[in-house]
This record gives structure tokens, C-alpha cells and sequence, in this order.
């Protein structure tokens, strides 16, 4: 007889995670499904956290963030090598893995290892490695996320031409490489590559990397990345990528680098050739795998989920959140996904909804951007008139203490209204800052707001209170 | 004949600052006096900037942030010196100067150098290099500050019984010392002086160090301080300090050290010795010089004035603002004090006053301490029934890629109504995650906005989420 549980949840990472402990927090009896041999999902094992840990490592042992502070010949430890950053990551790695599996003892929620696939409407059978296993219950939470996009005609392989999975196990530092994606992850992996010393070229088919970031924010995010030395192939489109023999450089000169380089190929006639290529466009659902078609869920062409506002999919017991069901795909978006399905699913209706169109975008690169709200060119399109007050962090103690004097913070006000209508940071802890506005957005503060406030000195948080007079100054002209 | 302004202001440091920058803005002619030869005050020039200048250093080079993410044997430079960290602390300060001199020609400040005496009700005699020049204005504010109390029963002198404002001047780093006075800037240095390896002995008169803390966050930083060597003499006072020879030790022993040591007497009968004494009880008044009998303007025996709600002395047209009023004489307070001084005198009524009251304390201990709001002792003295929702840093990944395992955040939370009654952080970043809950204590939000929050994954912030869950949880058992 198989075993019932009240919610079954597929999948460990964010939304899994979430969704799984605010069932059992409602008193349901919960079991939660992974195939991977650790929890944690994308977000532990190969995406967020690992990224991050990287980045943190290389910015510290590189001592990027100090550089402007100890003067440019400082090196926090000159020789970084893979070792060191890895055995950091990993040390992170397996402290999630304890404090998801602690979480999930705490609430009783019960994990069950292997392949889930249903068998019918209310029923899975989990592949064990002590064979098949048949669970039923009566609601679904398919979080089962993504993973990178492999299109078939690149030619894949773990040591050189690579998604964001394999680039964290390299054995070693290229010299040189070529990212393709001017997305989050090509960006943020950009960076940190370029910080390690890396020579990185990133190729990206828009004619700006971060497609949805403000345009200014934008462009001073690839100010900086030149200014790191990447150099940015935008609008350009790879035709062809290929492992080459390097006996001889693109002019015919005899090359002294490693026997394979990559090449790849730009559809404006110019050939890139590094030692690495990190292939970072889009990322596709693992939906294939899961019998949806016998309880008639139905997913599309990049196996993906749909939901509606619930995040119901069209079988209303079988709920789905975080990455599967596509944008925004952020961790922190996911968790909250996930709780909210569950809480749907267990008749617990959540009348508090002030803030969930409100997220913020967190991107990890060299340095931070983090964004919320409308952009300039939104706000322009929608005819809504506003004025952008800025703080540089050159002007802000703090900032100059941290040795960040090129982040900027600013803030989209309405002309008329005085509100909020966006904030974008770059700079040292803008991911951090962004809640600050992010509070008074959600509450119906102004931009006044800030002008009041006191805030501690020295902090960056000042950088509202400097950028909230730049607007009004502004206005006051209007 | 006197050069006349609108608005006169004596005195350059955050409270002057703002006030002066205020009235320009509001169209007023106006002055500012500066006695040394420096702008910015205490703040910039012996306080706030250098002793958090100094921390950054410190923390930075000693690697005391990254100790426990690159392991314990971890030093970014080996050999500190002070001049490592003097010249890091001028580049900042003299940065800082350049930046005060700017805002004032951008909004035509006029700047006079000098030290002022007011002659008349509406005069003041500068003492300039150049002899006496007389100015005349329709109000003025008082923003001179205070010193370090230097009583007379103390033999200071340059080299080793020293005040906050000689310590930064000392010529190398003394093995060990003795701090007396456990309130913001005594502890502050201790932890600074600690890091670097210094052996601190912190001598307080109470039962606690920074008194006005909420008692669980001051215990869990005595606990920080003692493990990392500093010695806490709580609940014992100096009866005497001397400077003595020391040729022999305490029992007796030959002595290996410098010639010249300081010994301090506690009333217990115990005997410290050291090589620096940082003598750290009270600040004290500069209002003697100002001639301000001369207005009939009366001040107390530690040279403090009192003022009203719009910070009019007892003559309605001179204002005092910043530490020369005393409580609770933090930079973040005195500018909006200088500011709303300044509005009050050019006629312009601010009737925003949202969150005036509710500033917050920030501590650049090592660790950072914030706080906002009520502790629990007050709570419970004012007999409001309240709950602690807690979050521990070693739960946060943010956290742990920071290397910070021991910082926590308590919210207290009323029972009944869910308001945040106080929010109180010990750990990286407490002085800015503090305002993220500032703005949600000053919008009337309720505690569950942190639960519907979405916060960007991995941050500090998402502190907020764990202790309004801890919190949230603890009043469903109630």
C-alpha cells in the first residue's frame, strides 16, 4: 500500500523548500521529493549560492573591493587557485545542505530520495535506489526548476566549451575566455572571471547586456566591465562554436598556450578563440521526465509550466512555482511562489498582497546591481512623468571608506505625486540597500520620506537621503 | 561697517553643516564660522570619520571580516603599522574636507575663519589671522560642538594617558591598554585596538557597558569583546592614574617593556597596568569662548545648552543644534537638528515629523551594533506586552559568505497589535540593515510585512523574514 501524505512536493531547492515547510507549518502531513543525491536544488548545488561563494571568494582573495582602498598594488593572497575558492564554496555548500535538512527534521516534513514521475492524477512512483516507490496525496507542488539550455548544435564538453554547471568544477584558471549571454548568469560570471584576471569577451545578440536593467544603470554596469578589461561584443550573433587544434594563433603565428583553444565563429565575420567558452543563453525546464501527460498537465516547448494567479496549473490540484513556471526565476521569488501555492492548496487564503508585484531584481556581479520598479524608458513609454534624483557614492563617507567610488543610486519619482516609481543601484551592497526603498515603496512613503529620516553615519543608506534631494531639487525647478 | 547675513552659524561640523547648507537653500544669505583650521568638526576631523576610518583599516588589513572565511591563520598584511592606517584615515578625512568646501560654494555658504565671540544680541567679533572682524545676523545657530572631558584629577599627557582625540595621533601600536569609560567611543576603540592585537582592559563604572542598549545585545557583545581578549572590568571605578617607572612588574619581576607605564587604581584595591591609557568618560562643552553672556544666553556647568522643540535657546534667535545639546549627540542626528534648527528661524514650518523621534543608534564596534526604538527592558517597565522574534546570522547564507556566524537581529513585536515596537541587530552591516525596519516602523507596517516581503536571495536583509517568522510563531503559542 503506498503511503499518503497530505501535500507531496517535487523538488528541493527555493520553492520546493518553502512550500514544503509552510505546509507542515499549516499542520499537513508533507513529503518532499528529490532526485539529485543533495537538497537544495540549482540554488545550493550549481547556481545561486555557488555563484555567489565564487564571487565572494574572488572579490576577497583578489581584494577587489579593497583595491581603491589599499591602493592598486594590493593583493589579498597572490596566488588564487581553483582549490581555494572551491574548497570555500563547498564549505557553504554543505552548510546549506545541513541547515535545509535541519529545517525539514524541525517541521517533519519527510524526504524521499529518487526520479519522480506520476502514475496518476493523485499518485507518484518514486525511483529509489532500492527500486520503485508508489506515494499518493492530495495536492502536487512540482518545483522541480531548471537547468542550463544545451542546444545540440554546440559541441559541448566538460573541459572547455561549458555551461554554468561544469565552469564551477574547472581544474584551473584560463587565460582567457569567451562568455556567450549577457544575461544574469554570463554577466555575473563575467565579472567574476575578469576580477580572477581573466581575459573574458562576451558576446551577447541585444545591443546591451541585462536587457531588463535602466538603460543608464546598464550602461554604467558596461562601463565598468570595460573598465575590468572584458571586452563586450554586443548585437553580434555566434554562427558556429568549435574546438580547435592551437598550433598557430588566428594570423598563423605558432601559439604557446594550451593544445585546444575554442573558437567561435560571430556572424559579423570575426572569429573569437579563448581557452574556455562559457555558453550561458537561456535555461529550459526538466518537465519531460515527470508522466505529466497522466494526470493531462500540459507544459510547452521549453518545458515549462503554466499557472495562473494560484499558481494552480490546469489541473487544479497540482500546483507548480519557482523556476519551471519562468520569469522573474529568482530564488527569492521561487520561496515565495512556493509558499503561496501551498498556502492556496491548503484553503489558506492570503489576504496580504501589498508587496508581491513588488520584487526586487538582485544581480551579483562586480560590482552589485540590484533594481525595483519602473524604469526610465518604462516610465517614458507609459507617459507617466517623472524625475530621477541620484546620489553618487563619491559623495557618500561610507562608501569612500568601503573604497567604492563609482556606485550610484537612483531614484524615479513621480513629477506630480511625489512617489516612488523605481530605485537602481550599482555599487557596493545594492542588493542589501534596495530594501530600504523597497519598504517605503510597499508602504506609500514619498520621497520625502527620505529627507526626514535620519539615518545612521556613516552608512550608505545616506545615498536616499542625498538622492532624494537631487530629485527635489530638480522638481523644484519644474 | 559688519558684514550682515540673514543666517550666521558657528560652527562646521554635521549640525553646522546641514543648518548653513538648509538656509542657502531656503534663498538666505548666510555664514559659518570655523574656528580650526580645518572644516567638519569633530566628526571629520578627531571623531566619527577617523575612528571609523580607522576601523575599516583595521578590519581590512588584520583580515578580522575574513578570519573565518579563509581560516584562522589568515592575516591580509602581515606587519600593521600606524602609518598604514594614518595615511588611510587622511586620504578619507582630506576627502571629506574637499567635499564640505564644495557644498558650500555650490550654495554660496560664505565661509570665515575664526574663532567667534558674540558682542551684541545680533553681533559677533571673528578673531581671524588677520585681527577681529565684526558680523552681524538676524539669527544664528550655535553648532560648536564639545571636546572630551579632560578632569582635573587625571595627569593626561601626549604619549600615554590620552583622550579619544590624542589616541589617533599615537606613533605605534601599543601592546597593551586600559580603556576607561564603556560607553560608545571607549568601546568602539577598545574593539579597534582589540583587533589589532592590542590586550584591552575596559574599566566601567556600571554593571554593563553601552547602558542604553537592550540587555540581550549587550551581553551577546561583552561576550564578543571577551573572546576577543578583551578584558571587562564592569561595576568598578578608577580611584587613581599615575604614570610610573617600570623597571619591575606588578609582583615585583623585572620588567622588558617600555620604560614608562600607566597604572590606574580601581577602588576594589585591583592594580592595572598598561602602556596607554584611553581615558573615555563624557564629552564636555565649548560654550565658555562664545561670549554668550553677552546674549543672555545661559548654559549648564559641562558648557551645554538647552534649547526647545524648534531649538531656540533662551533667546529666541540664537539656536543651538548637534552635541552642544546634548542626548543623543550622534552625527546622524545633529544634521537634521541643524537642519530643522534652520527652517524654524527662516519661517518655513516643517510639518512632516513622522519620524523624527525615531532615529537610530549606531555602533562601529567590531562587531557593528544597531539599534531602533524600544529594548525589552523599557517595554516591560512600561508594562507593553510584547514578543521577540530572533534571527541568527550562522542561519543566513548572506551570513556565512560574509565569514559572520554570531551576529543576530531581534525584533520585538507588540502581541496584540503586531506593531514593531524596537528592532536591535549585533553583526556585519547593523547600521544599514537597521533602516530597512526603520522605514517599516515609520510607515506604520506591521511585522508581517516581512513575511509577504520579497528580499532579494542572498542578503542580510532576509533577516527580517527569519525573526518575523521566529517571532510570528512564538505569538501563535500565545
Amino acid at each position: 500500500m503506498s503511503k499518503h501524505y497530505d501535500v507531496l512536493v517535487i523538488g528541493t531547492g527555493p520553492a520546493g523548500q518553502k512550500g514544503a515547510i509552510q505546509a507542515a507549518k499549516l499542520g499537513r502531513k508533507v513529503g518532499i521529493i528529490e532526485k539529485s543525491p543533495v537538497v537544495g536544488g540549482v540554488q545550493v548545488n550549481t547556481g545561486t549560492i555557488p555563484s555567489k561563494a565564487l564571487r565572494e571568494a574572488v572579490v576577497t582573495l583578489t581584494g577587489a573591493d579593497k583595491r581603491n582602498l589599499l591602493g592598486a598594488s594590493y593583493r589579498a593572497k597572490k596566488d588564487v587557485t581553483i582549490a581555494d575558492l572551491a574548497s570555500f564554496s563547498q564549505q557553504i555548500i554543505r552548510h546549506e545542505w545541513e541547515l535545509i535538512g535541519s529545517q525539514f527534521e524541525r517541521n517533519h516534513v519527510e524526504l524521499i530520495w529518487g526520479h519522480a514521475r506520476f502514475v496518476g492524477p493523485n499518485e507518484i512512483e518514486v525511483l529509489t535506489k532500492d527500486g520503485p516507490e508508489r506515494v499518493t496525496a492530495d495536492s502536487f507542488l512540482v518545483a522541480v526548476g531548471t537547468r542550463p539550455a544545451r542546444p545540440d548544435h554546440i559541441p559541448f564538453n566538460p573541459h572547455n566549451i561549458l555551461t554554468s554547471d561544469e565552469l564551477l568544477h574547472l581544474d584551473r584558471i584560463p587565460r582567457t575566455m569567451i562568455v556567450v549571454g549577457g544575461g544574469v548568469i554570463g554577466s555575473e560570471y563575467a565579472c567574476i572571471m575578469a576580477t580572477l584576471g581573466v581575459r573574458v569577451t562576451l558576446v551577447e545578440g541585444r545591443h546591451q547586456v541585462l536587457g531588463f536593467l535602466d538603460q543608464e544603470i546598464a550602461g554604467t554596469f558596461q562601463y565598468f566591465m570595460r573598465q575590468k578589461g572584458i571586452t563586450l561584443r554586443l548585437g553580434e550573433k555566434v554562427e558556429s562554436i568549435a574546438e580547435i587544434d592551437a598550433e598557430t594563433d588566428i594570423s598563423g603565428r605558432p601559439n604557446s598556450g594550451p593544445a585546444k583553444l575554442v573558437q567561435a565563429q560571430l556572424e559579423s565575420g570575426k572569429t573569437l578563440r579563448a581557452e574556455v567558452l562559457l555558453y550561458a543563453v537561456g535555461r529550459q525546464g526538466v518537465c519531460g521526465e515527470l508522466g505529466l501527460d497522466k494526470v493531462g498537465i500540459e507544459f510547452d516547448d521549453r518545458e515549462r509550466l503554466h499557472v495562473n494567479e494560484h499558481y494552480q496549473t490546469n489541473v487544479p490540484h497540482v500546483y507548480a512555482a519557482g523556476d519551471v513556471i519562468g520569469f522573474p526565476a529568482l530564488a527569492s521569488t521561487s520561496m515565495e511562489q512556493g509558499r503561496r501555492a501551498v498556502c492556496h492548496a491548503c484553503g489558506v487564503c492570503d489576504t496580504r498582497d501589498y508587496n508581491t508585484k513588488l520584487f526586487p531584481f538582485g544581480i551579483y556581479a562586480v560590482p552589485e546591481i540590484s533594481m525595483l520598479g519602473k524604469t526610465e524608458e518604462q516610465l517614458t513609454d507609459e507617459g507617466i512623468p517623472y524625475e530621477a534624483g541620484i546620489a553618487h557614492y563619491r559623495e557618500i563617507a561610507r562608501a569612500k571608506l568601503l573604497g567604492d567610488e563609482l556606485g550610484m543610486m537612483k531614484l524615479l519619482i513621480h513629477q506630480e505625486t511625489h512617489e516612488l516609481l523605481g530605485i537602481h543601484i550599482i555599487g557596493a551592497e545594492a542588493t542589501e540597500l534596495i530594501h530600504v526603498g523597497q519598504a517605503v515603496m510597499a508602504l506609500g512613503g514619498k520621497v520625502e520620506f527620505f529627507i526626514d529620516n535620519v539615518f545612521n553615519f556613516p552608512t550608505l543608506a545616506e545615498c536616499y537621503k542625498v538622492a532624494a534631494y537631487n530629485g527635489l531639487n530638480k522638481l523644484n525647478h519644474v
